[in-house]
């Protein structure tokens, strides 16, 4: 049996999205700049896509970009807004950000002037509230806070932060990275605070390569890339219409009880390590918590070392992550459980379990006794 | 029978992309940052992808990165570079060139304080180096000049301009989109004084949304956006996989005899109108000319207006251009044709036929028959 548990990596494309995407590529491969009835079909696709993304956040679908991902529109949000704001004032940006957003404020700093201020994190790995409403003020410019943790699946208090943006710093706009929580946890751009909202296809089992960026209206920002001057002349280049056309597919199929399920299934997973490893740490908020998303479960075994137990699993088919993937290879400390101010041996031994709607209790219940087995081994080589 | 005559807009999908990309979904979705074996394969499907596309380019494949797409690929060359120069000196570019490349030089001259410099063209759309000549000097920084103009079919005397930059400004980089020139006109990176090239997969039956920018070593230039530090840090964000397998695919199946077969269909085109249609005007350099590429024609029959024929075409399911299709809905003259000095009569007739090197003779002689006798019914109802 083959377990893959590594979904906030990335998912497996669902089967209708490579239907719908062949499909594209086959009859609907046309330039939707042309002028001759096929483009006018693929042009008419992209407008649906962009319909089925807008309702999805609850936005308008006139403030719906396509990008190249969500590192793509998440730099385009920081950089483009700081470039729009000509870098005058700071980008606050919390200490959980995945490196899209962390880098993008750091190199808006760089080049525009602006200021580029970290938000601290608890120990739980929440914005620390109290540490943010003492860097907000009348020079804050953009206000940057994921809404779920790709490392700890904590979820962001985004309603404090616009509450209290709209109190200390009104003028400062807000951007989200959606990505580990765009259709799995509930949210309108619309009813929120939030000014701009980053996704990813491929984290919700659409193809890799393509993202999007929504915003509301009065959100500023200069594109990246300069061109043919396509989507508005906010983000040049012949659109990716298979790619679009794969992303709106994934929307529409996923399943509405998708987080129900998975919310299910970490629980089932934590309970069955908990019974047998009582000493199983789990990072961030406890499992159980209003604020602790169903599809993400950060853990460690000290002292057993995540790389040696992700090999092990690797060995049974079953696919963890540690950390976030994009710097798994670097072999350092991830920042975020830094910042929460982790201990080492938590830090080392922290092991990511990312769900998606499809993963069955079988998985889970293999997944489990397979982790409880290695545990229970490499525990006894591991040096304390 | 439909016949599709606007590949240089884009290109079908060839077959055996579309299956290698739903295979790459399939099998290979991993995240190739990830540390398990599957991933560990997808992440060896990128590098077989580099060594693809730098082997059609005659290149060192750690110098290959892949993009989004020719946009990405010409603005990474040209506002990276202006950065990593910190803004000095002037940039030089065609005025035949796309959107992509002109778009971002002048945002090079806003943001970093370089100068833009346009380089005039010959009434065949040729760089006119007289001009060039006159412009080049010690304070050069980049010449951007494509290797087939997208609009006019001429092929560009790249050697001929780099043999100039080393005499007079031995300083500055050369930059090359090569979008509409990548496997159908000969280029070897390697052996030519060419710094960088940018292609797009779409416009060679590979998939749209991806591309990628090559260069030689020297070559300097800063990222666009900022991440998780994948491809060396000059391209961050999760590789899309299924896109560069697809754009790889595409370069592996192109037929070696392609161009050969275009150009052969090229000029029996251009016979048969000329036989029945003594005004056929072609844009450019004349038919047969070295310099001519073998994949477009631009052709005009005063006073029949372009959009007109287009859409009579379009009746008979044949789909050609209009000059570049990006900028065909914006209803302006072609910023090339002007730059050729063209008179406003030929620059509203002209209408693009760029072939692929699946286009058959019953396809080039069914599309003639039509095209000779729309424009002579056409014609009776132009004003002249």
């Amino acid at each position: 049996m083959a377990v893959y548990l590594d979904n906030s990596a990335t998912t497996r494309t669902a089967e209708k999205v490579i239907e719908a995407m062949s499909r594209s590529m086959r009859e609907g491969f046309y330039n939707p700049s042309a002028l001759y009835g096929p483009a006018m079909q693929s042009e008419k696709e992209l407008k649906e896509a962009r319909e089925t993304v807008a309702k999805a956040v609850d936005a308008n679908p006139k403030n719906v970009i396509f990008t190249s991902g969500g590192t793509e529109s998440d730099n385009l949000a920081i950089l483009g807004h700081a470039l729009a704001c000509r870098g005058k004032g700071e980008i606050l940006y919390s200490a959980a950000e995945h490196a899209a957003v962390k880098k993008a404020c750091l190199e808006a700093e760089a080049r525009y002037g602006c200021k580029a201020v970290e938000i601290p994190l608890t120990r739980e790995g929440l914005v620390d509230m109290a540490a943010l409403e003492g860097l907000l003020g009348e020079n804050t410019m953009l206000i940057c806070v994921m809404q779920v943790c790709n490392e700890t699946g904590v979820i962001m208090p985004l309603d404090e932060i616009c509450a209290l943006r709209d109190r200390l710093a009104p003028e400062a706009a807000i951007h989200v990275d959606g990505v580990q929580g765009f259709l799995r946890v509930p949210f309108s751009l619309k009813k929120s605070g939030v000014h701009s909202y980053a996704i990813s296809s491929h984290k919700f089992h659409g193809p890799k390569g393509v993202g999007a960026l929504v915003w509301k209206d009065g959100f500023r920002f200069k594109p990246l890339v300069f061109g043919g001057g396509q989507q508005n002349d906010l983000r040049s280049g012949t659109e990716n219409t298979c790619g679009i056309v794969g992303m709106a597919e994934a929307v529409r199929v996923y399943p509405a009880d998708g987080y129900a399920r998975m919310l299910e299934m970490k629980k089932l997973l934590v309970n069955l390590l908990m019974e047998k490893l009582p000493e199983t740490t789990v990072i961030g908020l406890p499992e159980g918590s209003e604020s602790s998303a169903g599809h993400i479960l950060s853990v460690a075994f000290p002292p057993v070392r995540a790389e040696t137990l992700l090999h092990a699993l690797e060995g049974e088919g079953i696919y963890v992550g540690t950390g976030s993937a994009c710097s798994s290879k670097k072999g350092k400390h991830s920042a975020v459980l830094t910042a929460m101010g982790l201990k080492n041996e938590l830090m080392d031994g922290a092991i990511r379990i990312s769900l998606c709607p499809e993963n069955t209790e079988d998985e889970i219940r293999f997944a489990a006794e397979k982790i409880i087995a290695h545990v229970n081994v490499l525990r006894r080589f591991a040096r304390r």
